[in-house]
């Protein structure tokens, strides 16, 4: 018997890709289930769970407009100033001295990114990641080289791919491979991509971005149950930064579970333990207060490619079991 | 931009397969929940669902040995007697008269087959699946050379596979391919196989069953989330017999879920709609009441390719989000 690789594939069976970084963005996906009010000793046991596991990055929130969300309606990881991040990494004195590296994510057209994103070396962050949908690009970079002339870090999230039109994106890429970013990634917001796309997709943004050295990224929903599987498929065929939520936390049906990605990579840098713990210790009591993870109304936005918005109010309403009733909405509207 | 064709690659992105046959196995693996003391009420809303989706077996339970499972200690679908499924059937006349075949399981080695398989002309049931270990091949085959000269489609379900030395499965693919059984599938009793191993595995069924006009089918299990991907990848690359369960209920951590596999086909014989009813009105009951689906520990045994047992154990225990403790305890057996 033979086993053939997956071609393209990037890695072997048993080894393992050092090139591989995985972002943790718990807070920062999981805020959209809270409206961003986590507590303090949440965010610093994920923080603490993350160093302990090698993640090598952590998302704390939003860098949103104080003029757009008020911070009467938000939690402080909605913002993420400067103080509240260094209150948690406050024990080692306002300073982050760990490998893991701090990141928050800017959204175009929604950031007061001039004002409110400081100068890198006055910062505990050491990354910015700007989210764009296709048609706020010019904008996304604008942001970009703003974050970069200030000294970060700068990688961008092209938003809801799975409704992008293949000319726009073919041009979109062809502008992103000039910024400054470090990395892009395919972001499947509506949790719709199967993994045929997923592949295809890598392939098109490795290929738009070879020569530059800037990496190809993959953030997915999980609303068919696939976030881990596409995740995994990114990885083969060449991914090298990938998303994840510890107990897959984030919004609607929620994100690639953390624990699932770090049980499938060998790469000694990353330990499980930690994130069990975290999970058994600070997940799972909130999962019993916040809705978040696969449900039959995710799966119905998802089989459809749209946004989960109408899932997530469904899901909030007075009959989160009603999927028939919701089903039928759903196609009537197609 | 282009896009690649996965391949080998068996149909195509916007057409469907008519050769996909499904089989829902949500009270046979269910049973496994609840040693098989379903309500009839519940058996019959799967029954009616099934027909109305257009789904092409269903699974009623085991032809288990009342000598070795007592009646006493288990529910009637571990035995799967002609008068509890003319029951369900009943009010057709104790007649199936729809296009939905029943079938049952007979375990190797668990099964007093001689006696308890009646012949087909005096059987609603259509079709046996026998169930075996890779070492009780010699049984299973004298068990599908008896159900099939009684009358029925035989098809096998080579257990365990991720746990199956190459050179054995090579012989018993060899053996297999002579007998009278329709379909050979292959089951991921662990939830431990990745899309690369189900990839290749698929294409090894196939090669040995190259000719013969047998069809290659796949039962997954959710313990690392990856049943549903890992059913329509074996779909992509050929399988064409494929179980599913609604709202993935199973064994631990539960099947593939039917609703997501028929929401991916674009089969037009598969009908959504029937299946969400009957997940709403009888599976979300269930589901308060009894535990299946994903969790930590059957991520933990899949990640170490083991059977879920001890994690059934720990999640029917008074610790069933302990997963630091059991983790510990996971990794010092290995």
């Amino acid at each position: 018997m033979e086993h053939e690789k997956t071609p393209d594939a990037k890695g072997t069976w048993v080894g393992y890709r050092p090139d591989i970084k995985i972002l943790d963005c718990t807070i920062r996906d999981g805020g959209l289930v809270n409206d961003h009010r986590h507590e303090d000793a949440f965010v610093k046991a994920v923080y603490d769970a993350n160093v302990a596991a090698g993640v090598d990055y952590m998302e704390m929130g939003y860098k949103a407009d104080k003029k757009l969300y008020s911070q009467d309606l938000f939690g402080a990881w909605k913002h993420c100033d400067e103080d509240d991040i260094r209150r948690i990494v406050g024990d080692r004195g306002g300073e982050n001295d760990t490998p893991l590296k701090l990141c928050a994510m800017a959204d175009a057209e929604r950031t007061d990114y001039k004002n409110d994103i400081i100068p890198k070396d006055k910062s505990v962050l050491e990354a910015i990641r700007v989210a764009t949908y296709i048609h706020q690009i010019p904008v996304a970079l604008d942001m970009v080289k703003d974050a970069h002339d200030k000294g970060y870090e700068t990688m961008m999230q092209l938003m809801a791919v799975s409704v992008v039109q293949e000319r726009e994106l073919s041009e979109a890429l062809d502008e992103i491979a000039k910024c400054a970013v470090s990395a892009i990634y395919i972001v499947d917001s509506f949790g719709a991509l199967y993994s045929e796309q997923v592949r295809d997709l890598v392939k098109i943004y490795a290929r738009a971005l070879d020569g530059t050295g800037k990496e190809v990224g993959f953030h997915a929903h999980n609303n068919q149950q696939l976030a881990y599987a596409n995740t995994i498929e990114a990885l083969v065929v060449g991914a090298s930064r990938v998303d994840a939520t510890m107990c897959g936390m984030g919004r609607g049906a929620g994100n690639c579970p953390l624990e699932l990605l770090v049980g499938f990579l060998h790469n000694p840098k990353f330990r499980l333990r930690p994130i069990l713990k975290c999970v058994q210790d600070s997940l799972v009591p909130l999962r019993e207060k916040l809705d978040w993870g696969p449900s039959i109304p995710y799966m119905i936005t998802g089989q459809l490619n749209r946004h989960p918005r109408s899932a997530i109010a469904m899901r909030a309403g007075p009959d989160p079991d009603g999927y028939v009733a919701f089903y039928d909405e759903m196609v009537e509207e197609e």
